[in-house]
């Protein structure tokens, strides 16, 4: 196990994370064969969690009528937040898609239940969020195993939650962390999206990275 | 950029996913290469964000002094932590080793700050915890590339959050997500360490998988 990776293991890793895009609109209908999905399902669930408490659970959906119900849940969901946005703005985000979750043939709920007695608490006592970030490096473990077998992965994040946890028949202890669209693509777009059509740009990582103490910016090493 | 991996590529994500461990108590004091952590840590910045607002600041602390500090915050919390346990698994937690901080060369504090105007409020009117979850992503990241560079990592989060802040200078604004003990290890272990101590074995995927509805298990595929 301590073998080191060779140099295209490790340009595998780098290829995934930085070739890896939020797709809305290039999901193509070819299916997904399960023993794919098997594999990036069982990637996921090899995330680290929180005194090995493993609080997810991945709900696949490929039925159409719910899938309809889930994209009607986000269609109204996106109208209502677009009245925080006025002028160009407001056209950009119309002009945005922003899930595939008719186009996608697979779809995948991730959740979070924190009151699971697996673990017996540890490490869990001094920050209660930290089951919901287990869960979440589960997301982007399934993300980047994906990306490794050419498949597109868009996360969506507008919703009434409530309503989706009733489509989905999900109960109050789980708490809903991501909602994925997934399927293969027409191609990975060399840039994000958001930066493509100008809204947002990429910040540079010298601005984010602080060394010591914070605030003491380019002054330590890596600059 | 739609060139798919080779097998060889794709085996190095799996291999970072399946062989990455949680690293506690095999740092080496070699130090790392300015090089090698800012690869890591560039691949923890081009984690997925909602709206491209990349909310995250990584705090780099390599300063003993400041380490000792953390370490103290750390020691005082997990003997508070001690508490709910009681017999043998009290006996067990106190033999487990649940932090590198004084051992690892580098530490690294991964924030969010969620009033960051970055992406213009995209995807995050319906869950405002969705830029905590995109810092996770980020940690996962740098968890992953730190792996194919041979380097452990573990996250802590036994801590008194506040005094942590106060430590580090971290203004109330940002959120502390992560706090990672990174360095190179004697080696990487076939397990959890808490799965091989016996505090949790690893659950099943298919207990964690649902088909089209929650609760209907094991009808579906993949099984």
């Amino acid at each position: 196990m301590a073998v080191p990776f060779t140099e295209e293991e490790r340009r595998g890793v780098y290829r995934a994370i930085y070739e890896r895009r939020d797709v809305r609109a290039q999901f193509l209908p070819r299916p997904v064969p399960d023993e794919v999905l098997e594999r990036v399902l069982d990637a996921a669930h090899h995330a680290p969690s929180v005194g090995f408490m493993q609080p997810w659970d991945f709900l696949v959906i490929r039925d159409r009528a719910t899938r309809q119900a889930v994209n009607q849940n986000f269609e109204c969901a996106r109208r209502s937040a677009v009245a925080i946005y006025q002028g160009e703005q407001r056209e950009l985000y119309e002009s945005l898609t922003l899930a595939g979750i008719l186009d996608a043939p697979v779809n995948v709920c991730v959740t979070c239940t924190n009151q699971r007695s697996r673990g017996s608490g540890l490490g869990r006592q001094t920050d209660p969020a930290v089951a919901l970030y287990s869960t979440v490096c589960a997301v982007q473990n399934f993300w980047l195993a994906a990306r490794a077998e050419s498949l597109g992965v868009g996360w969506v994040s507008i919703f009434d939650f409530e309503q989706l946890r009733s489509t989905l028949g999900i109960p109050p202890a789980a708490t809903i962390v991501a909602y994925l669209c997934v399927g293969y693509v027409s191609g990975f777009r060399p840039q994000p999206e958001l930066e493509e059509k100008g809204w947002e740009s990429r910040g540079t990582l010298e601005r984010v990275t602080h060394f010591e103490r914070w605030g003491l910016q380019g002054k330590g090493s890596p600059k």
